[in-house]
């Protein structure tokens, strides 16, 4: 296979690109398993050493520039990544075994995440601007004029996700909120996507030329996830991590990055099983329609979200017979799909394999056999209250379309199993009116276990918005008290700074009198 | 000695009061070493395990209650507190040693600080209310109903502060902070100040019951440091842990809450030198004056400030000179202080006498003699830039009156210092207009170092107010993208939780369509 043109498997540190060090390693086609051209070397010490400084050098000029400078870089970077045109799909979809219809989508979504940024930035409110002016007549002391602001944590290392090789990659959501904060982004890229990742990465690394940035505001590298993924969050100059991935991987630099003389927060989104509780009116009213409903959700791009439904609670009865005997009835229906990597499919299979032997576990169902090598089966368990509550194997994540659902004798059980559980994402209620009741009482459990609470319907898609939070307690991410997702985002690398009786030539300008951003003024809120 | 009024030496457990385990401990007069009754135990687990038990049963109910509830419930504290009386100044003036004028200066403050967030939590920003309405026609895919509120984090552990018996301890900025959120407190008392611990606690605890509040919502705790200290941070109920002390104890909190299965933040501050720099036109134009602010700053309350200026940097020459003739001429007139405990008193003598004795390091002036047994003697050294930037044992800080001058060839010298620190609470510049040149090249470094500056005061006299930030990079807090002192304090221990598609009667009530509480709809800032 010819090499696809602007693809040379390079690393890209700030304004250069070069190869890396041997051993390389290729994308591959995970519906054929054929290797794709190029080949990708590693990162070695001293292009780690100098992505580093250069992203530290860069720091105060970047943050220093003007929120229009940063504006107008996020948008070129969307504008640069749509004028890679179809070549930009085409590579994403080999990569990742994802159909175009998801990568297109996946495409515009990257586009909005940048824009949305770009608004959020001119708007200015994330810069928190206080001010208490000066009260120098006040007894029995003075006080001081104090102000207020935002300013970002410093360079942000962000690892790209297996599963959104657009959106929560090179250049994602995270990519997307650090930038906007004002931090440089070193990004490694995901090995199951490098080509994917060096065509975005350029378009960023072109943003930063056209925009007239200092080239380390942005270099990508590749390399094996241990070894550059510890180099890189020990290394002194990076303030901040974002990454989306296993709940090993995940922890695993929480602990290098707590360890480190000066820890630094880590938001790592890691492992969710995402709850869905049909309470019993609701299953009684329309459990067929909420049957075809969760197997759309379960099926949704091969189960390779992190908000994929992989636990559903009912009450016993007839009721949950029928539910039960609809997914039987349709999910053999399912054709099997084609999963993101080899590793990923082999720990799918891996895991459905380990469920379907636990005592007392039942295979409800599954789907289609699969038609390639990496194709997922999806697959739908049952179990009894008892034994989930027993075993706490049950309550891992298995990335993927398998889904658990545990028959509870009453909802009363369902609380209890969801107190049992660690942190998710999402929890869902599937109600009807008669189930309010239910509903309330749930109410605070759900608040203290999620992230993301929705009422009738499912976990999947995520909207990139103001109000949305995908982060909940620990382990769905390392740090509940953020959200990876939606403006919100930005919150989590910036770090607030007081200036007390600042001469106004001294002052940032957000923070001088008759400034346009918003705020406020003895804490009311102004103009 | 007689035991007074309301002092019986019981841990206070939600409603409950009782006397702890053997071996009991009393608190000492620092200005005699005089042991004063009464003694007390220590929290035994069963205890401990009680209070944890309390506080997570109360959050639900607790976090459920109305603002105006919440609100209230801080005032109360506050009239309490000083319903207590002279009883309460007059016990705190024995415990820490400290005057009359600034206990009750520090009373004042404590009942400010928890009317402050009284009306925080009434006004109602910090819930971050973010509504996305539906939707229904956009296409592709319509958009659901999304909105968002902050939610407390649950039950808190604060840990009581040996310099301030009031502001920082029983019922401090922690408390009020973690309790205007919405989360039940146990906080462990300093074994510096068990009295004053029990009287403040008992308002708490009186304001628990006046309110209607479940008992869970307080307790406080006797016990040594590291085992008490440990199993509160380990257990999983407490989701929270507020902490002012040294960095030994802070970072090893840090560990024990990133040990837990599940992690939780820790809000430690710690540690801090707060670098004066006295740049090079002020130092000529008004040396003698910032020489004697100077003295009054470092020997405020005995030097035991976070903020205490620890170290001052200059350029070389005559002026400097001069600056330093001026200390040395009048910081011997400066009498001993009484210091909060023995051990601190040890602690500072030690430090002092191992500054004193590093080659390069010259003792320029002694306060007065000791007066007391647990008097500290103000300190001031010198050193050479070259001696500084080689011996890192020069960066810790001594708790207490003692101060560091840096001799700098030039204001370059002066940022190569401060780029060779760690993470400080406040950085001041003396400067005069002719400095500004001076003042914006060294601008960014201080805002990547430290979380307050200070132009032409020095850093002692933490303001509680809205633009106020009390923390900064680690070491001086555990995590520099919070405060300690002021309103933006409530975030601390607040998460976003997002509602999708909620019917009107699950919503709480801040989300719901006409709401009073301050809300972006469409990201936009609202009514």
């Amino acid at each position: 296979m010819d090499t696809p043109i602007g693809l040379n498997g390079q690393l890209l540190i700030g304004a250069a690109s070069q190869r890396g060090a041997s051993p390389e390693v290729k994308g591959i086609d995970p519906a054929t398993g054929a290797e794709l051209e190029p080949a990708y070397g590693a990162a070695r010490p001293e292009d780690i050493e100098r992505a580093c400084a250069l992203a530290h050098a860069a720091f105060d000029a970047y943050r220093g520039t003007t929120l229009e400078v940063r504006a107008k870089f996020l948008e070129t970077i969307a504008d640069n990544i749509l004028a890679i045109g179809d070549a930009l799909v085409v590579r994403a979809m080999q990569e990742s075994g994802l159909p175009r219809g998801r990568i297109e989508g996946e495409r515009g979504r990257t586009m909005n995440q940048l824009k949305l940024f770009a608004e959020v930035v001119r708007e200015g409110s994330w810069l928190e601007a206080r001010i208490d002016p000066a009260m120098p007549d006040r007894k029995p002391l003075p006080r001081s004029d104090l102000r207020m602001r935002n300013v970002p944590v410093g360079p942000v290392v962000v690892f790209g996700a297996s599963n959104f090789p657009l959106a929560f990659s090179v250049a994602g959501g995270d990519t997307a909120s650090a930038l906007a904060a004002g931090c440089p982004v070193i990004v490694k890229a995901h090995h199951a996507h490098p080509g994917t990742s060096e065509l975005v990465g350029r378009a960023v690394q072109a943003a930063v030329k056209t925009c007239g940035l200092p080239e380390g505001v942005f270099s990508l590298l590749y390399g094996p996830g241990n070894s550059l993924g510890t180099a890189l969050v020990s290394d002194p100059r990076v303030k901040a991590v974002g990454f989306t991935g296993s709940r090993g991987g995940g922890t695993a630099l929480m602990r290098t990055a707590n360890a480190r003389p000066e820890p630094i927060p880590v938001y790592a989104e890691m492992s969710s099983i995402n709850p869905v509780l049909v309470l019993p009116h609701a299953l009684a009213s329309r459990g067929e329609a909420i049957a075809k409903a969760f197997i759309g959700s379960l099926t949704l791009g091969a189960g390779q979200f992190c908000t994929n439904p992989g636990l559903l609670l009912g009450a016993e009865g007839k009721d949950l017979d029928a539910f039960v005997g609809k997914v039987a009835e349709n999910l053999p229906a399912c054709a099997s799909q084609t999963m993101l990597t080899p590793g990923i499919h082999k720990a799918y299979s891996g895991g459905v394999e380990k469920l379907a032997k636990i005592a007392g576990v039942n295979t409800v169902a599954r789907g289609q056999a699969p038609a390639g090598p990496n194709a997922g089966q999806a697959a739908f368990f049952s179990t009894s209250a008892k034994t989930f509550l027993a075993d706490h194997a049950l309550r891992d994540e298995v990335f993927g379309s398998s889904s658990l659902l545990v028959r509870c004798p009453d909802v009363n059980t369902m609380r209890d199993i969801l107190e049992s559980l660690e942190g998710q994402l999402t929890i869902t209620l599937q109600m009807d009116p008669e189930d309010m009741a239910y509903a309330k009482a749930l109410l605070p459990v759900l608040e203290r276990k999620a992230g993301r609470l929705l009422v009738n319907g499912f976990p999947t898609g995520v909207e990139v918005a103001h109000a949305m939070v995908h982060g909940g307690p620990f382990p769905s991410t390392a740090d509940g008290r953020s959200t990876s997702v939606g403006s919100l985002a930005i919150y989590r690398f910036l770090r607030p700074v007081c200036y007390q009786d600042f001469p106004a030539e001294l002052l940032p300008e957000a923070l001088r009198d008759g400034s346009s951003v918003p705020t406020r003024v003895n804490g009311k809120r102004g103009g």
